[in-house]
């Protein structure tokens, strides 16, 4: 298994990286250099790793980089995926080696993260308001001038943070800031288009600084009612693109060679992709800019429902009898291994797996399969329906088995989980290992929370 | 501020690790050695720090550690607090420093963490039945003979892949093992006293293993009444008692210099202590062993209100008119601080921290304190009645202002919050600052998860 490609990038520092015993999922007894994973032959079926393990797969991974770069490419649509998922420096860089313009991120410390591995280009997707965080940022664009970050703003006392920082310690060039909109209450983003318009003003006007364009978040939007929110969503895209056409109307675009507008969660990037095309006539061209994250690996719960109507949508769109990505949609890369510990009850297994393994904010680890200890199978067995993990301490999930499989899962089996939202799963993985459709160990993925 | 004391310990080696830009709650530009933190003058309440930020109560922490040395040596319990809360070498060391007599861990993986870090007698407080998990702990016990190592079992399965294992790898002395008693639709565990009874006798028969004693966690027990919890968790007691006394009677202990006899999470840990005394009539010593890991921070949620409790049923039991711990009970020690970085609405303040940063799986943390960007107040001002966190979104917190206080928090001030279960906030913080009253910085705490 060939490694995601990773252009450019300086990673060989992980791959130089001494592992000591004590990593989740390692089995390691001794000090070991990351890059020496792909040659000890470990497979996770064989029960070669620690339990849990968190496994990324890798020709999923391969898949999903190449439909979203297809995607992209269909719309002209920019991708700067949210790195608040993954924080994996090996997954930005695949990102951005598959036609990404930069990453996203959510916070100074995390910008901080990609610029040292590599990242050249930043959207951070978020306010930036306290003194070291601003102060660490334009460290970073006095360091190195040519590193562009992209900031959000949603008030005047924002602005003037960041004007009077700027003041201080002048950059090579003007702080390039977009105007976020948001939606009454939900998060952060000024409350109506008035007010983002003066905001505007405001940032244009302010020396130092630079309007680069509107941002929002359509994903807060989220009811029962699924109809409801695309319409929503759809109206939200066009206050940003109004929002868009008046500032160049106004002339608040000066000293930009492009325009910004960005939005773009994991559920609903189909509707930004095609909400923001038709900007020709424009003052200058206008980058739609999509930032889902979570892609990259969906999910087995949350977002494997949310892409799949993604995909049914795109179907339609384009026209399809049947969804054209339907069958080619974006795959689940991410499971987390576990073993059988103990079977106190005929319905009940306890496995090496909790809290701090899997996600559980949306809902928790989905049950897939099972692997006997002994069994020398080259493929995991589908766990029958009914199998349930229903609750989780901190280093424990409680699986239920349906009435009539009592025999099933002993002491020392294996069971697969999907997961149901991967920003929440990643977090709790320094290191991931990345496996082919039969979970042989190919390398490892590092995460920097 | 004087760091934990920390005797004997390797911990060196953090103090001269070089941190990077890009560590959560940093506020550096460049590398900076960890040890150097204590000269930064850095405090947090000036914001000196990124935001969010993770504070452990220097204080707090000391007369935690105080607390409870006292409390066991009232009832000569041994503490070997559950490490997995904290999983940080400088907090184990002050743990064992004042009094632990090992540290609890949940997987070998901690084992090993631990143990590279000096501990030198854990107790693994659960079933190890994975092939790497055992080789891992073996090569442990075979390369430094003198660490102590103690497991869980609760099935013939896991008896029998011990054995196989230690018969494959003979180690200089027998593997000592509890036998863990269970509750009936709860966790891991025997089901009854017969079962436990018989593997107990399996293990003391198998090669190259060794009964140690009987665990169980009562902390499972938990309903809305509590007076029913309190008898349960009493008659659970009693069974785990019960069973050390008929093995003993039956002999099982041959080898052994002393018996072993846990429970205890945080919140019984009281009832455990004075439900294993009184046995000065068996073959050998019986050690009672508490487990709890959050005694050591406490928290504003959940265990506050549990402690709370105990401290009444200490008072009441030590026949105190009020209760003598009470006033000078366990403290919360660990604070997550933000920043508000949008007031988008009149009751509305959005923060820089979300689940990403502080722990959500029992309850949303609690907004404590705030301090206003400008204000040059050695303490923070505690918020008014009303104020709370509602929602959490990975990287952002919603607070909502109750009515008539529209006024309070502006962009860039600051917000103390307590959380509520400090084993799921630990776990999203790699680097945790420890501060003085005034929110001086005085050092780092590291986790390894």
């Amino acid at each position: 298994m060939t490694p995601l490609p990773h252009d450019g990038l300086a990673l060989a520092e992980l791959d130089d990286h001494i592992l000591l015993p004590g990593v989740k999922g390692l089995p390691i007894t001794a000090p070991l250099r990351q890059g020496a994973i792909a040659i000890q032959g470990w497979n996770v079926l064989r029960g070669d790793t620690s339990f849990p393990v968190a496994v990324l797969k890798h020709p999923a991974l391969r898949h999903n980089l190449d439909w979203m770069r297809r995607f992209c490419e269909r719309y002209g649509a920019r991708l700067a995926p949210h790195g608040k998922t993954t924080m994996s420096p090996q997954l930005f860089a695949a990102q951005l080696a598959n036609g990404a313009w930069g990453i996203t991120l959510a916070s100074a410390t995390q910008v901080q993260l990609a610029h040292r591995f590599g990242v050249r280009r930043v959207l951070l997707a978020n306010q930036l308001v306290g003194r070291a965080d601003i102060d660490s940022m334009l460290t970073l664009l006095h360091e190195d001038p040519d590193f562009e970050l992209i900031a959000l703003v949603d008030s005047r006392e924002g602005v003037l943070r960041l004007a009077d920082a700027v003041a201080a310690h002048p950059l090579s060039r003007p702080l390039p800031l977009l105007v976020e909109l948001g939606m009454a209450g939900k998060r952060a983003g000024c409350r109506n288009d008035e007010e983002a318009l003066a905001l505007a003003h405001a940032v244009a006007r302010a020396p130092g600084l630079q309007l680069a364009g509107f941002e929002g978040y359509e994903g807060l939007q989220v009811t029962d009612d699924r109809a409801a929110d695309i319409a929503a969503v759809d109206a939200f895209l066009a206050r940003l693109v109004a929002l868009t056409r008046q500032a160049d109307a106004d002339q608040l675009f000066m000293g930009r060679r492009e325009i910004l507008i960005s939005a773009g969660g994991s559920g609903y990037f189909d509707l930004v992709a095609r909400g923001f095309q038709g900007f020709d006539d424009l003052s200058r061209p206008v980058l739609p800019m999509i930032r889902s994250g979570c892609y990259l690996t969906s999910d087995h719960g949350s977002y494997l429902r949310q892409i799949g109507e993604l995909d049914q949508r795109e179907a339609q769109h384009c026209g399809h009898a049947h969804p054209s990505e339907g069958k080619d949609g974006l795959q689940p890369a991410l499971e987390i291994w576990s073993m059988v510990q103990s079977r106190p009850e005929p319905n009940l297994a306890i496995l090496t797996m909790g809290k701090r393994d899997a996600s559980y904010d949306i809902e928790l680890p989905i049950p897939l399969w099972y692997h006997p200890g002994e069994s020398t199978a080259t493929r995991p067995t589908t766990l029958p329906a009914g199998c349930s993990i229903f609750k989780m301490n901190d280093q424990h999930a409680y699986l239920r088995l349906p009435p009539g499989q009592e025999e099933l899962l002993a002491v020392g089996d294996l069971v697969g989980c999907g997961i149901s939202h991967p920003c929440t799963t990643f977090d709790k993985w320094p290191l991931l290992l990345a496996v082919d459709e039969d979970y042989a160990v190919g390398y490892a993925i590092n995460t920097f929370f």
